[in-house]
């Protein structure tokens, strides 16, 4: 079991050189529940899109020829033949000096190569005046020229959004193929957590982590399993484990990894396969008990049990490992730049996460104030935390004023930057 | 029924006055469910948190006064009386010139108002040696401190995220109250259109709009319904509508608000109930036959056909009122400034939105680079368009290489600006 504290970096190797995430297997979902999931291979058109001809106005449908040298004062007069209507094929065909009605979006009939717009004629019963020469294909959207048929039209690993599904719609599929959402255990552990919803005997406060990890998985791209809090018992924890693994595609626990002599769950991580504890412990602060390891193939991510310490290493280490299990690109924290409105000191020899909480200036455009995350804000700095700056192991502090670039925890602060 | 076309300002003017949206009901949900749902109402904390003063640190639980004069090299030393266990009441009370051994979270035990940390002790059976000096208080978490009792923890508005469900949990709770998801129902009309999955008869193309329509409710906070192709029949078309209003809060349709004659959806919505049709196109382009009524308290969307002014003319007009429906606050879209890539015209006397990628330029940023919206690229667009720039009524052009603007359609690119 390795024990030596690793730099962040060399926490960050080995998820990319040992955990060496993939994005898991496929599933068929209804077009209409695909937002947000990702594609699981390139999409081929089998049709032309638009599949005929198509008029882009209301008016005629005729030979451009037919239409040469007709100008305001001088016009050229065709015989209306019919109706094209939309949504059929015509049923009829074109000759020289012939016209036919036609609307937006319907066929364009045999025989004509561009359609005059309404306003551009003048008719007498099946006579119709035209004022101005149209050149071939004018007002017609071509067919194919939107999307051929052969052609890719979206890309394995694209996620989809409004407009992807709407061009999935438009080749006529209802279902497709998309990548599984990785499952993700979520389980706390400590002698001091009880379960929201049941009383809080005494000495006890309530567990937050088993639910605010569970809703970052969800925004990750992941589907959690809450598996609650496990009772501080040596075999209890290893069946709970057990269970996670079996149910699970990555296992993420919180508490129960500080340096405490009831400290398990790591012990018993290592236990339970090859290649267990592969990082034991990261030279960060907060979050320095952080230990990650692999079973099988898949990855346990202990996390401190201090709620924002937990969310924060899940953000900077297990949220890209799920990311790229949904079949996403890992994607670094959106980041703002601001003033530090505070200098921010770095603990000796570990790169320091300080949780800031960005305040509009009218000059600087953003301020980055710390929150304070230590004792007396375990909580409330959850809500109150915008983001985090991050100092680095070399460097004793950042001073007040100067640039930083906060990274975003939620999503919502990212306008008008 | 409203004839004349309006300004964008005044249909804008329209939807806040007349339409007057408003949050909706309330349910109760599992908090794990609670992922970016909107809370109802303030939620006060009915408990101090934490509940207890809790120790910070491992060490020993002390009377500070009892370490007055502690040195390095002049130790005090006290009397080990116990173990203070974490997650249960102490059992042991501390007297002058007492310790009790405690762990992280542990409660502090009565007479104790201090912990000196393990690293600053030397310990041999019940004779502890302490080496520094503590103050009242010192590593002690007090009872209240995070959040106190009747305190508002969170205020109703808030959108949850995982620090803001965490913080729930904290509370001990497990359901809490939410505004209702607005149900938007939303259809396609025109006679040209087909619904994906099928046969594609000839003539016809497939429906896109029912389908990005629908994600976009999604990704606005509303619930969609989707209920497909209604053929352009005025029976079944009446039928549909008032089917669409009798089970949602909201209608969306599209296609049939051109000036063809077939394009019966106004006149039926019109017909429906008050106050009917209060916006009857708009001095926009594209979007121009955008139709807004209200038929009792619900808004009906008529929008265009063509999939990227349908779905241009959704995110600025109906998304603001699905958000305010679902109890959030209508948000601009984000922007993101662009250097244009070409000179963008405004069609005359109404607002144009021209459709736009992003690139990113080395120098600049951001170039953002009109994409055809016309003729040819009617479904592609959908999908190649990050967002678009706004050209006012009363401007020509924006000229290439002006600084401009860029709202986005999607979230995705807001990263490092």
């Amino acid at each position: 079991m390795f024990r030596r504290l690793m730099t962040f970096d060399e926490a960050k190797k080995v998820i990319s050189e040992q955990l060496k995430p993939e994005a898991l297997g496929e599933e068929e979902i209804s077009l209409l529940e695909a937002h947000d999931r990702v594609l699981r291979e390139n999409v081929v058109s089998v049709l032309e899109i638009p599949p005929f001809n198509r008029s882009t106005v209301d008016g005629y449908a005729v030979k451009a020829g037919d239409t040469f040298g007709a100008e305001e004062n001088q016009p050229v007069t065709l015989s209306v033949r019919g109706v094209v209507n939309v949504g059929e094929p015509p049923n009829i065909s074109i000759g020289k000096g012939e016209a036919a009605e036609i609307v937006t979006g319907a066929p364009i009939p045999d025989g004509a190569d561009a359609v005059v717009m309404v306003e551009d004629t003048d008719r007498e019963d099946v006579e119709l005046r035209v004022y101005r020469a149209i050149t071939k294909d004018e007002n017609v959207m071509k067919k194919g020229t939107d999307i051929k048929k052969g052609e890719t039209a979206l890309k394995a690993g694209q996620v989809l959004s409004a407009s992807e599904i709407g061009v999935l719609a438009a080749l006529g599929l209802t279902k497709i193929k998309v990548f599984t959402l990785p499952i993700v255990a979520v389980l706390s552990t400590g002698g001091e957590i009880t379960e929201p919803g049941k009383e809080l005997p005494a000495g006890k406060i309530y567990d937050i982590n088993a639910y605010s990890l569970s809703t970052a998985v969800r925004e990750s791209g992941g589907k959690p399993v809450y598996l609650g809090v496990v009772p501080d018992d040596k075999a209890e924890l290893r069946k709970a484990l057990e269970n996670a693994l079996a149910s699970a595609d990555l296992v993420l626990t919180s508490g129960g990894v500080s340096v405490g002599p009831r400290d398990l769950t790591p012990q018993i991580v290592d236990s339970l396969g090859k290649l267990g504890v592969l990082v034991s412990g990261i030279a960060v602060k907060p979050g320095k008990p952080t230990t990650i390891a692999l079973v099988g193939r898949k990855p346990v991510f202990s996390l401190p049990g201090h709620p924002t310490s937990a969310l924060l290493m899940f953000h900077l280490l297990a949220r890209p490992v799920i990311q790229i299990m949904s079949g996403r690109t890992a994607t670094e924290a959106k980041t703002v730049k601001a003033l530090a409105a505070a200098r921010m000191f770095s603990a000796k020899g570990r790169r320091t996460f300080v949780m800031v909480k960005l305040k509009r200036n009218k000059l600087a455009g953003f301020v980055a104030e710390p929150v304070e995350t230590g004792a007396s804000g375990a909580i409330t700095t959850l809500a109150k935390a915008d983001g985090y700056v991050e100092v680095p192991e070399n460097q004793q502090f950042i001073d007040a004023g100067e640039e930083v670039d906060v990274a975003l925890l939620k999503g919502a602060v990212c306008t008008r930057v």
